[in-house]
């Protein structure tokens, strides 16, 4: 898909700063792509970025407007579309991770095809993929896996994909999921894809390569969680991953939207992703754990990291205070 | 969905046996509804059901005429569609399992408007599912799961499903795929839902029912296949199953369609099946061992089913050769 960068962000009318949650990863994660914000009347989220008019945006070279917000059903706001279509008549693309697509809404279809710019819909697969083949493909591959879905697998890639480039180590962050494909400026949203073909399209993710490169592939969901296993599993397979990262948030005290669900152990979480990757990668290992200690005192944090460290034989970190140098030490 | 029967069987112009694989199927399953076949000039298929005209169906009560070909690529041949066309304004249904929906041939698409019939395209679900609750509900659940794909899990189904009926058992077959959906007259392609939903299908293709009642699923695929694990794994996720039944082909030199990747051991086979359903299930069981010996002579298949009944201490049985009696009297 390649999308455009530099970037404007859309925040239209969000009620609050989470609603902009996706605006705020891209904007963490690559802000020399994103040169300002566009705020409607009573937008109360904040990028920190200027604040831009769509003239402002495109003099600066504004090559796509990125609406990273969500709202009360995935809908496209009627107060954006007419921002939305200005955008389009002055030149710039569209891209958006809403479950309702652009490309539906018809003043938004038209206003593309006769300014001849793109409408992406990161959510919504727009190609199709082969089944997959498992046959083993050159280059290296990392995939941050999960205790549960939103501990901090797609913070733990990039802050790796980070390191490494900065090591001069040949690296791509592989995004499959919304707000990495905005980061990414491509990648496959592999939760929308036909069951058929996850793995299949995880292997078109992270095609073969340099011998010497990596590709660090976000992870999805959690083998553990009764819900979207099938998502994970797949993108093990699929990924075929050299390596692995566990994430893990230590405070919940059951599995995201499932009450009655336990989280796994961590000793459970790493004997089971491994057992199920070495499928189509035998020589897989774990490289390290990712702990989001965000819910911990500093000091209670610590203390947790020593313990898991010490129980599991990995560097052991949290990606946000710490960072992963000895994440990828290990990866030597 | 519910799908009318009786069946008028289309077998097209089939350019052999093996092309009218799905008729066959619902034919020897539910000779009761196939009340006869159609066949274009050329047909080198033979279901051995008395050959009918449109006007013989209409006549003996046909509801729904069902295309249960393939052919190359899936799509409906041009000399079918004249035939179909007038299926549908002769008052019957349409439906077909290829990849090519019959919805999407205008002619076809029109004549069923106009004649207020239904086109039922089974590969393609036609309603949105919910994302899995893994909330546990009542009635009893049994699962086919595989070492591979198409070892015969569909067939060990239909055959428990008929042995628990004529027991008076209350049961019923829950259908995964195109073959079981025309079978059971409705049913999901779970390998067609996207992926963050294969769960949350098959809760809804099973929902809660009578606590001595038994949903007998269909499987897909096998943890073990390189490009279709994700799919299984959601399906025994959101199956919850009480009962599972490994299905086995043992003759089999690689996992299909993935040359180098060899087939599990049975053994294998329940250790990771089992660890897997228990996420969902803690209970879970496996109550028999249903292995396809087609390929083997007599003596050696039932060499065969011995030592599998001696290694895993489960009522072992090809269900062609010896039926399922029982791996049934083990449900008790």
């Amino acid at each position: 898909m390649a999308i455009q960068h530099p970037y404007l962000m859309f925040l239209g009318d969000s009620p609050d700063q989470l609603a902009a949650k996706v605006a705020q990863g891209v904007a963490h994660w690559r802000p020399e792509w994103c040169l300002g914000q566009l705020r409607l009347e009573g937008c109360k989220a904040d990028l920190k970025l200027p604040d831009m008019t769509l003239a402002d945006a495109r003099e600066k070279g504004v090559k796509t407007v990125v609406v990273g917000v969500a709202n009360r059903g995935g809908v496209i706001g009627a107060s954006w579309v007419e921002v939305l279509e200005q955008a389009l008549d002055m030149g710039m693309d569209i891209a958006a991770g809403l479950h309702q697509k652009v490309a539906d809404v018809p003043r938004l279809a038209e206003a593309a095809a006769r300014n001849g710019r793109k409408l992406f819909d990161v959510r919504h697969p727009t190609r199709s993929f082969d089944v997959a083949s498992g046959v083993k493909r050159s280059g290296k591959r990392l995939l941050a896996v999960g205790t549960d879905c939103s501990v901090g697998k797609m913070y733990a890639s990039l802050a790796i994909e980070q390191e490494m480039r900065k090591r001069g180590i040949k690296a791509d962050f592989r995004a499959t999921g919304q707000t990495g494909i905005f980061i990414a400026g491509d990648g496959v949203s592999v939760d929308a894809v036909v069951s058929d073909f996850i793995s299949g399209a995880t292997e078109w993710l992270t095609p073969e390569n340099a011998p010497d490169h990596w590709d660090i592939v976000e992870g999805q969901g959690s083998l553990f969680h009764a819900s979207f296993a099938g998502v994970s599993l797949g993108l093990l397979h699929g990924s075929q991953p050299d390596a692995l990262v566990l994430c893990h948030e230590p405070t919940r005290a059951h599995m995201r939207g499932l009450p009655g669900y336990k989280l796994p152990s961590i000793e459970e979480a790493i004997d089971l992703n491994l057992r199920m990757a070495r499928l189509t990668n035998p020589d897989v290992r774990f490289v390290g754990v990712a702990i989001n200690t965000s819910g911990l005192g500093e000091d209670e944090a610590l203390g947790y990291l020593q313990k898991v460290e010490a129980e599991t034989g990995l560097p052991t970190t949290d990606p946000v205070r710490q960072g992963v140098a000895r994440i990828v030490d290990n990866l030597a």
